[in-house]
Order: C-alpha cells, then structure tokens, then sequence
C-alpha cells in the first residue's frame, strides 16, 4: 500500500488542475455538439426518475481515471460511476492516498444545458482532503485548493472573495444569511419522510423572524443550484453563507470540503444533536452524507470567526429536520 | 409625444446593448473593489429585511437614465429605483417608446457576490417589450433580443441553445422539467398567505408522481437563483422548462419577456384560472406581477410546440395555488 509519505502534493495538485481543465473540455465539447444538432445526450435512470447518468459521465469519469492510473498506478480510486456500479455503497476510503472524483456533477443541469454543473477532483490523504478541484466549464470558473495553500478562484483571485477583512457571520445569523440547499432524489411523499422535513426546514428558514413558532430565519434568500459540489464552492467563495444538505455521497463533497476548509469554513452534519446549543461541533465525515456548511467568517471585537460559525450552526440546527439517509455498511 | 414610427429598432438594440455592457462594468467594478479591501457595499432595507438598495444600485441606474436621455431625449424612462422613490405604484407604461429597466437584478446575490446578478434593459414599442438586454458581469454571459431578430447568448449563440431540432416539451410534464422558482421577499408566516402557497406549490412540483393527493409533478429538479431576469433568460435559453414566480414588477421582466418571446417561449399569468384545463392561454400582461414562463418548444408528430407549452402550463396551473401580489391602480 502507497503511504502520505510517498506523495508530492504540488505534483499531484498541479496534475489534478489540468485534469480537471482537460475533463471540463470533454463535457463543454458534448455539449457544444448537442446544440449544433449533434447527438443528444441520452440518460438512463438509476434509482429514480430523477437520479440520471448520462453516456457523458461514464466517458469522462473512464477518461479520468485512466489519466490517474497512468500517472499515478499505486493510487486509488473512486468514482460516482464506476461505485454505483457495484454492489455495495459501504465507505471505501482508508489511509492510503486515494482519488475521490465525480466527473460530472449538477447531471441535470448538464442534460438541461443549465450551466451550473462541474467537475470535481478531490485527492484524499490520510482520510482526509487534501486537494480539490472544481471545475466549471460553462462558468469558466475553476476553483481549486491544496492543503496549506489556500483556496483561488481562477488560480488568480484567494477565496473569500471579500478578505479584506473577512465579514464575520452576521450577528443575527441566519438572518442576512444566503441559505444554500437541494430538493434532492429523494421525492417521496411520506408522512416525516426526507421530502417533508426538507420542506419543513426550509420553510423556517425562510420565513420571518417570530414565524413558525419562533423558528423563522428570515434569511436573505434562499437558493437552489442542483449541485452540491458548486454549493461548497460557493461557501468558500463567501457568496452562500449556509449550505445544508443530506443525501451526497463523498464524490459530491470531496473536493469542496477540501476548498471550503482551505478557504476558512466549516463543515459539520446537518442533523441537529439532542442539544443544538450546547453540543460539540464536530468536523463532518467525510463519508457522512448530511453536511452543513458556512463560510469563511472573520472576527469582531465580541467573538471569533469560529465562535460566529459555530452560533450559526447552532442557529441552523435549532430550526432544520433530522434528514434520513443511511451509509450502508456503516 | 413620440411614437414607434420614429424609431430605429436596430439603432436602439445596438445603443442597448453597449449601455449594458457598461453598466456591467460598473457593477463588476463595485464587486472587485470590495475584494479589494475597498469599501463594503451598503445597503439599505426598502420594505423589508430581504428588500435592499444598494448605493450601487443607484449609480447605476442614474448612469442608464443619463446615458438614454442624451441619447433619446424624447424616450420616456421607467427604473427600478427611481419608480420605487415615487409615491404610486401605478403601472406607467403606455404606447410612447419607454425604456423599461433594472439597473441590478439579483440585489442580495450581489451584496453577496454570488454570479447570478445582471443588469436588465427594455426598450418597450406600443407596449409592448421589443427589445431585452440582460448582462451578467460575473458569469460574462449577454442575453439580447430584438423584435424579429431572435434571441442570443453573447451575440453569438442562437437561443434557445438546442434548436436542431429544438426538443419538444416531456410527454409527460411537468416530468422531465427543470422549475425554477423564487422565494421572494414576502415572508409572512401568514396562514394561506403567499408564502405558504408558494411553499404548498413548490412542493406539488417536486413530489413524486401520485404524491400529494394526486400534484405530484416529479419535476427533473428544482432551482431558485434570485434573478427573475436570469429566470427568464435560462427559460429562453432552454436550461429552465418552467418558471413560476408572483410579485415582480416590470423592470424585472420586461428585458427577459422580449428574450423568452424572441426565442420562441410562452409567458402567461402565474395564477390557474377557474378551469385550468380548458381556460384560454393568453399572454401575460407586462405589469400583471404573476408570471408563468415556458420555454421554446419543438414539434412532435402529435402536437406543436404550441400545444406542448399549452399543456404544460396547464399541468402547472393544476398543481399550484393562487398568489396575492396586487396592482396598485389597475
């Protein structure tokens, strides 16, 4: 088994940028063809109506790791397409260095041709990431980080964007907040199912301060961008401020929490604890499948950056749902 | 007064056009100073905590009004800033050539440097949109019409993007379709106020077919952006199938109206009628607020284009609720 102490991050770092470019490139050219009256992508449902997977992907995601094992033959790999294939979905990373990548996220916007959709790349090191890689072809926006590097939009422009200072979290969080989440696969209309609590949460979020039974957020707006990679990025970039979800998989998250930690944020679960203002906030696992998210805060006179991210959990926390979305084998 | 027959329609689209470019500069100036450490964009609530103003707002405004009146000094004016200043909310607009727009759509995105902000341009002909420029800064994408001419993605790609042939809407919509939807700035927890049937109608949407006592529309995904303008503009462009939205005014719309019709799209009011199954589909009104936007749609062997949005507004109209945004004077 390949060890951390075997891995050059700024050769792996760079290798992952221009992978990440040349894949953005395949999916901008399949698209690109479709409109001149190309093939249309086909897609074919995997457990839902609305859980595609299109020829695009699986092209991509062979490509991708085929450009790793070339390069890197002792590193391991996981991807969306090539995991959903087998049998099992139980966690698979461990210690040793491992690519963790989704060739295409945002599928329906992809197969829509709405542009928010990427490629993510993340390398994994000793559990953890240590490099990702978004990148957006249609966007042209290519966010990346490297642990100890820093997060860049573009390569040119250190995220947040607004660094100079950083704005703390606001004082009456979630209020002024931008409130990022996804309506998901899950469509099932059961009583207290996933569908109904996500509702429910973003309901209180959104409504005024004193509705909902004192659980109304008023948040500056909410947003829905039906990808959760662009969701993180968008935390790191300080544009979204809360981004709260359940149902990824660690290919959608991998290299955004790497982006979104190198960037000054948090990631944390989604699902309140017994007690939403005095429990310990743990970093997420990675492997989790419920996140909660916030940006990059920076510090007051009253408190730090942290001491604001973690009163903004705590906040989310009071006034979203248990979601339900179990890791086999875990 | 002046009247269309003074008017050179090309003249007009193509001084539209460079006005917006600029303005967009302005606002990517005012974003990148702040990056810069430079000073922090206020903002000022309207008419509520999520209603804002910013300073940018109004220089950019004040420029767009300057720019037209030494330009076409007998071209009447409506923005979005000054009009909220006056007294009234009467709609203005009527058969003299007006220029109708919003200097920036997507406020709170922009306090908080997310993309999806733009400056929105119409030019109204007996009142009637016939022309839209719609510049996003950030994403550098120029969404423009003019009567006749069809719509455009930066001047060089036809709209909408698939057009050979441009893919008919789902059989089975609003299955299959991406709907996009805001949450907007009336946030009373007010029983069977807008907020509440918004929340009721998102959900129909999005729910499994057969859920929700029979609306379930298991649309394809679910997006809010906060951009009615960028609503409009990802319907003519033919990401978004559907967009739904109640409480715009016409600066919001009046641009992204002329694209979407331009393009081939349908715009009809947000609110079912009696008999949502057999009502006349007539064209929105441009001040009506409720608006109901389906993108452009190809023929199939069984129906036309037409038809295709025809039934998809009505399978909309089955699944959502009435919306209470009134028309002071009208």
């Amino acid at each position: 088994m390949s060890t951390s102490s075997d891995v050059d991050l700024d050769e792996v770092y760079s290798f992952a940028l221009d992978l990440a470019k040349q894949a953005g490139k395949m999916l901008d050219d399949a698209w690109r063809a479709r409109c001149d009256g190309g093939p249309q992508t086909g897609h074919v449902e995997k457990e839902s109506a609305v859980d595609l997977v299109t020829q695009t992907d699986e092209d991509v995601e062979a490509f991708i790791k085929q450009e790793i094992a070339s390069k890197f033959p002792i590193h391991k790999f996981i991807g969306e397409e090539t995991y959903s294939k087998g049998s099992s979905k139980e966690y698979l990373i461990g210690k040793e260095p491992t690519w963790c990548i989704d060739p295409l996220d945002g599928t329906v916007n992809y197969i829509h041709i709405f542009p928010m959709f990427c490629v993510s790349i993340g390398f994994i090191l000793d559990g953890e990431p240590a490099i990702g890689v978004i990148h957006a072809p249609f966007l042209n926006q290519t966010f990346s980080a490297c642990r100890g590097k820093g997060a860049w939009l573009n390569g040119t422009q250190r995220l947040p964007l607004i660094r100079n200072p950083i704005p703390p979290m606001p004082q009456d969080a979630p209020k002024g907040c931008v409130f990022s989440c996804e309506w998901g696969k899950d469509r099932r209309d059961q009583p207290d199912g996933n569908l109904h609590r996500k509702v429910e949460s973003f309901f209180n979020m959104a409504a005024e301060i004193g509705g909902r039974q004192g659980k109304g957020g008023m948040v500056h707006g909410v947003r829905s961008l039906g990808s959760a990679t662009l969701d993180l990025a968008y935390c790191a970039m300080g544009a979204f401020d809360i981004w709260w979800e359940g149902g990824c998989w660690e290919w959608d998250v991998a290299a955004g929490i790497c982006l979104l930690k190198e960037a000054g944020g948090l990631v944390t679960t989604a699902n309140p604890p017994t007690d939403p203002s005095t429990a310990r906030i743990e970093d997420t696992k990675l492997g989790g499948r419920l996140y909660l998210a916030i940006r990059p805060a920076g510090d007051t006179e009253q408190e730090t950056g942290r001491q604001g991210q973690e009163r903004t959990v705590r906040e989310v926390w009071r006034r979203v749902r248990h979601l339900d979305y179990p890791r086999p084998g875990a």
